[in-house]
């Protein structure tokens, strides 16, 4: 709007004001910027490209613009910060009011920091989810067992969905996986599956793909599961900040919202996961576990070893090329991948009552060695819209090793750090490659990890940050 | 930027990107927007009027984008989230962050959330303290004694500085008083005295002021005491969320840093002031004096009663009126304002060491009732640029009781909040006038309280919350 505009004026807007602009029975609150010299004529306004979609203004039409109604429910996260417990109207309240888009950013931030850590109780953890749960979409489904899994993230590289779901569904389970992108991660799954084929389907190609193929890996976002949690995931990733109950919310909330009704649950634990001591990981079993059936939902939950990334590629390309070479059976597949993978598999095998114990495992990896993960892959990839060729980075620079040793510890955030800055999921080629696993005996010079940039621009920025975090490798001199 | 641009497309700029902006040897961080169509050929960046200012381009000069260099110290604000405690080091680097503009509002957020109710430990706001004194200028003044007042907000129309400065400078005490603009309330004492005179002085008009009237009401914005507090107060402000750590820090950083040796600080106390309760009062009293002693200044602290605004103005020019009948001892004048002047005015001459008990309000009263607090207070506003008439808002509108029966309870918060509805502080005169104090008795239709706007917008806006909230003020029925 213009500087002078009566309407600035008589309400008293300014510069990043947030204003409620309507038309006809349209509405948006919007945030303002403010214009000198001719650019709007007086009794103009001037909206982004986002806010004309949203308002569909016509030749003709006028709009109103007010400050927006007070957010009463901003009086619940206060109560929240100061450490009160909120009963389920409250949490109804802060979500209703969130997926309405009523909250700013400096407001969602408070809400996702009082949240944070282990501020929310079990009884709140649960009221959270099922207000994420009725504030979006809820899928349901044709079959008895739909079978799930999440890996409580944390973990660079961690790409087990994408090994798990083919060999589910070569077992002929029903498996819908929704996945998420990365929210404080260099990739998340739904971006690492983007690399070899489209994951933006909408509810109907998804149960088009599950018709045929019995599973797809498709991003949830995609068919608005949990609209709360997407508008959360912006601001907990400008934060880079983690919360226990807000995860298991947001979790459980995806998996009752998509009808799942069989989920394995995966917690890697290290000292730079995002879990990082086994009490930590215990109680964060138990709350999935008991939010999981309050919810209704069967769940097992694993805890695994999360002391260094898995596989070696930290990005979507990269972390795309070491599940395929696990699907194909390569000669050198990352290893952990593989194992890691087939442990979660056959917790689902489990849990669908396919077969218990060594009878599990053996089902699970026979679908692997014998081909038919892979072929279902292909199948899946197909029937998602065409499987795609993996890109590669312009740039690629090695970092090695400054003396002689053996790998003592491997800063999983620091490399996730390192990897996003090199461009990583924004540039799907972006990211690293990690070349040495802990306990590596290590000679001078010897390549620990390698960057993959899309330009010269990236890859400077990057390198001037590992130089001043020396820490990603840690090598123990003999 | 354009949306074609080579730099937006190879940096991966976005929308509301964070870009850091290099001109020269100039710098800011900026937030980006995005424009299509030809508003700016290719090659070209257009700059806010505040960017321009603050790089001031040269015919010719380029200017460079980059990605914010990552702002380590986030991970210490996570820490404190966590729960963990911080250490000195920790809290200069995050305040020398915020400070250096690196931060974005969200980020400032999670700090406040963060360090919000009692999260901080005693060693760390002292910590806290510090990094904020080191990180502004700090005033020395050639005096021995320099005598300070703080009142912990909360209270709306609490403008006891207006009466107390005038009385102690009477007494030939020094006062160099800096106060605050309205962070969460409906005014600051800077906000009310300005109404009355400038308050936008530059430490070289303080200094002239006090040589000649040997005390001052000035915005302390305007003198740099506390950079870090001006840019927290921002995001504060938009989250109505108050800390007691960061209070203390934000309270005894500012005198402080204004070169106070002595200082009396009132705490109200009541179910709708920002100290709810005599216990949360006196954890709050023992931080502050323990935080003053290590700060070496001299403090006194007094609890006082807040259960209900003091005096009948809430907004800017509403409290300067009720100031000045105290000061000119007008018979209608607020009676509660005038008592708990009294009692700071009192204390403060204890601390002077002029005299104790009886004696020290009696000196105080004298300066009241013989017109020498009036006077000096109109020659302060003369130092200050002159004494200006206190504005008249154009909407006056009264709100009536709906039965008979006694005023039993009022919500400081919600009088506040309507004040503010109502436009105050940023419209001066725009606030409400208290018209019943609690234990009156009331006959229905009897009016309670006028709210005061600017335009017939602003007060349907206000008329609407209030309908929609009616408990301001509580009526019990006989």
């Amino acid at each position: 709007m213009r500087a002078d505009c009566q309407v600035c004026r008589s309400e008293g807007f300014a510069a990043h004001s947030r204003v409620q602009v309507r038309l006809g029975n349209r509405s948006i609150i919007a945030t303002l910027n403010i214009v000198y010299g001719s650019l709007l004529s007086t009794g103009e306004a001037g909206f982004s490209e986002t806010a004309w979609t949203m308002l569909a203004p016509q030749p003709g039409e006028r709009a109103s613009f007010a400050h927006p109604v007070a957010v009463d429910s901003m009086s619940h996260v206060r109560a929240k910060v100061y450490g009160q417990r909120l009963v389920e109207s409250q949490f109804d309240a802060i979500v209703s009011d969130i997926v309405a888009g009523r909250y700013t950013d400096v407001e969602l931030a408070a809400f996702i920091t009082g949240c944070a850590d282990g501020h929310l109780s079990q009884e709140e953890i649960t009221f959270l989810t099922r207000a994420m749960i009725n504030t979006g979409e809820r899928l349901t489904w044709p079959y008895q067992h739909v079978m799930d899994k999440h890996c409580v993230g944390g973990l660079a590289g961690n790409r087990t969905t994408m090994v798990v779901v083919p060999i589910a569904a070569a077992l002929g389970l029903i498996m819908p996986k929704t996945s998420s992108r990365a929210i404080t991660s260099p990739s998340g799954t739904a971006d690492t599956m983007e690399v070899l084929a489209p994951v933006d389907l909408t509810l109907q190609q998804m149960r088009a793909v599950i018709e045929r193929e019995g599973a797809c890996i498709a991003w949830g976002g995609a068919v608005h599961l949990s609209p709360a949690d997407d508008i959360l995931v912006r601001v907990e990733r400008a934060l880079d900040l983690d919360s226990e109950g807000q995860m298991v919310a947001s979790v459980l909330a995806k998996k009752a919202a998509a009808g799942s009704t069989h989920v394995v649950l995966d917690i890697p634990v290290g000292p730079t996961a995002k879990v990082r001591s086994g009490a930590a990981a215990h109680r964060l079993q138990k709350l999935l576990e008991h939010t999981a059936h309050a919810m209704g939902l069967k769940a097992r939950t694993l805890i695994s070893d999360g002391r260094q990334p898995v596989g070696r590629g930290i990005g979507p390309a990269l972390e795309a090329a070491d599940v395929l070479a696990v699907l194909r059976n390569e000669a050198g597949a990352p290893k952990d991948l593989r194992s890691h993978s087939l442990d979660i598999a056959a917790a689902l095998v489990e849990l669908a009552g396919l077969g218990q114990g060594d009878e599990a495992r053996a089902l699970a990896t026979a679908m692997l060695t014998e081909g038919h993960a892979w072929a279902k892959m292909q199948a899946i990839c197909e029937a998602q819209g065409g499987m795609r060729q993996i890109p590669r980075a312009a740039q690629i620079h090695e970092i090695v090793a400054t003396h002689a040793g053996h790998v003592n510890a491997i800063d999983n955030r620091l490399l996730s750090r390192v990897a996003k800055l090199a461009g990583a999921p924004a540039v799907p080629a972006a990211g690293l490659e990690l070349l040495v696993r802990i306990d590596d005996p290590v000679v001078r010079g010897q390549p620990l990890f390698r960057i993959h940039a899309d330009n010269r621009g990236d890859l400077d920025y990057v390198l001037e940050f590992v130089q001043r975090h020396p820490g990603a490798v840690e090598i123990e001199r003999h």
